[in-house]
């Protein structure tokens, strides 16, 4: 049984790269040195990793023990501290306070988690709960990694939005970064109960390698949506309701910008429809203060529990038939043509070698295609694919 | 119930394009015209149809009756018929031979055929039988397709194995097209009974749109490969030796070629292992005699009955538990990961806007995926497992 854990590919901002044919070799850069001697914050982000870390992303180790922090310092954050301590501290509590609100609405099913530490810098906890009385499968991972990247995986990284960062670093050499995440995947059993998925990430770039000083770009992303195989708009409204408060604290024009965005991302293109109900999504997002951003992003992540655990204890006892769960497992697989087709944390995962069972949590336990199915117009089924054609505005 | 079936992308080569990111607008263009009368076999490949069929694949209309060829010519075939007519006949044959046999394993299950035409030219006969006996889900494709297809499209298409064929045509404008092809994977339910996939196919361009002549490039692809969750010695030698036997026929180097190409192409490359055990594949091969290949693709078509349904016969009624069940139910989710993630065809249809119903026929009924599932060192699933991370020489 592997021990060693790592989403850290889910943290990476979007990519658009070509997906190469496949060689018989595979092209994994196996390393498995001790995590490295803490060394003093002023030195976290130079460029003392080899270059390769950041392209094939190195092997995890195993760990026994669940560290303070992932960050390398001796000698403690300091004050204020910095965003990515303060990031990496609310994305651990709320790993905690999700996990506990999983377990007790499962009463029975309990996490699994594999800590994991990265050779060239950084870790993670990933946790996952199989085949609970409630879910099916829920993976909830935190990671923290930091390294340096070529000018190239920069350019990948950092994608083609042009929000309005600086390329002039590009130009200079390989570039210190560091990301830190949580990423969620919770299916449960019940197919009257929804499927959830939420995200939140920091990303930051220092200056070129042989320029050292303060950071010089940084983005927030993520975001929080709601995939059920049944309709219920009380839920619906609910889980919409929930994120538009969490948006209202800090910019009226949040929330329908970011749930437009959710609408466009989850999209299917080749079914033309979205995967679910949709919720928030953000990317690249730095045009407001860094202070605000934290704030926003620990304000979403922190909704999580109150948006989507009263949808699951109205609906985790609901009696259903073949019927419907055999609808759900169809949804499951429009869930998986997502994840491996369009995701692009799950892409860039797979491309960099990155830990497939942690980049593949996010898949469902079981799934289903069936030739041709369609459901009858006016059913409950139609009524969802017509939501997931036909985006709604729920609130 | 859609009744327009078409998998024209699978009979397409390989081609390496970025996945684009999603838009909201779904990119299909959406053609009902009637199909067009039939017209001179010289006219055939000019230039007459638009760009856009070749790119985004026109919608396919449901026709009510088969017909005797799905190729343009009031004419019949000239003496001795060319290639594509011949081909076209073989594969029709093929698929009859195929759906008569598996229909005679299953003893209830029968075939769903849809009969459908394309505007832009061509049509095709989709046979799926789902839920039989002994099938879970079995589809067994054929297309005839042709048009014009601009420049870019034809690079693409080309990929850049270099064989030799010249690149002048693709300087000059649009290049017309021919392209024929049987495509089929059978899912059978017991987990002893392994999968099969078998894909044969035909293509030629002709010169490009303003200097009509004679076809200028042609080439053969195609392969038959088997995928168990449990390995039968028995059953993977009788396999490959029928493959074996087919390439022997017309050339000694085939089959060590084609088996190492089947392994390299079905390659997880995330996984690092295999999709199962091989057989043979091919692919942008024109190095030989036209006529020389046109035997060797039927005979290889052909053997898909001899190689296949004994092991079937001598599977289908074992008992089997809940775990073997199971396991082959991750095997699945393997055979899903291959199909999204690295199979070109599948790629090129989605992209393409071609017919998603008849594309994706290929993915299981069912399918599963476990957090940190590993067989036991030893077992039957390790045995498979290591069969797919380290191909064997089978005879």
């Amino acid at each position: 049984m592997p021990a060693a854990v790592g989403s850290s590919s889910l943290l990476l901002p979007p990519i658009a790269k070509p997906l190469k044919p496949p060689s018989s070799v595979p092209n994994r850069t196996l390393s498995l040195r001790p995590v490295p001697a803490p060394l003093s914050a002023r030195s976290r982000l130079l460029g003392r990793f080899p270059i390769r870390a950041a392209v094939h992303v190195d092997k995890e180790t195993p760990e026994n023990e669940r560290p303070d922090t992932c960050l390398l310092s001796a000698d403690g954050p300091e004050s204020p501290a910095p965003i990515r301590f303060r990031f990496e501290k609310m994305i651990r509590e709320v790993q905690d306070e999700v996990c506990a609100a999983l377990e007790a609405a499962d009463r029975v099913g309990k996490f699994r988690e594999d800590v994991w530490s990265r050779p060239g810098g950084g870790g993670g906890i990933s946790r996952v709960l199989q085949d609970g009385a409630v879910w099916e499968k829920a993976g909830v991972n935190v990671s923290v990694v930091y390294g340096v990247m070529p000018p190239e995986a920069y350019q990948a990284a950092k994608g083609k939005t042009g929000t309005g960062r600086g390329d002039s670093a590009v130009n200079a050499g390989p570039v210190p970064f560091f990301a830190a995440g949580i990423s969620s995947v919770l299916h449960p059993k019940n197919p009257f109960a929804p499927t959830l998925h939420f995200n939140y990430r920091y990303f930051e770039t220092d200056a070129p390698k042989d320029a050292p000083g303060a950071p010089k770009q940084w983005w927030f992303g993520g975001g929080t949506d709601l995939t059920p195989a049944y309709i219920f708009e009380e839920d619906a409204k609910h889980f919409h309701r929930v994120q538009k408060q969490a948006c209202d604290k800090f910019e009226p024009r949040f929330y329908p910008r970011f749930k437009k965005w959710c609408d466009d991302y989850f999209f299917i293109k080749h079914r033309g429809e979205r995967r679910g109900l949709g919720g928030i999504f953000f990317d690249d997002l730095n045009e407001y203060d860094q202070e605000l951003l934290l704030g926003f992003s620990t304000e979403c992540a922190k909704s999580v529990v109150p948006s989507y655990i009263p949808i699951i204890e109205r609906r985790k006892n609901t009696p259903f038939t073949e019927q419907h769960k055999a609808w759900q497992q169809l949804r499951r697989g429009r869930y998986v043509e997502f994840n491996l087709i369009y995701d692009r944390g799950t892409m860039f995962g797979l491309q960099t070698g990155g830990r497939i069972e942690s980049i593949l949590v996010s898949l469902p336990l079981t799934a289903r295609w069936e030739y041709g199915h369609q459901p009858e117009e006016g059913s409950e089924e139609w009524k969802l694919l017509d939501a997931c054609i036909n985006p709604k505005e729920w609130i």
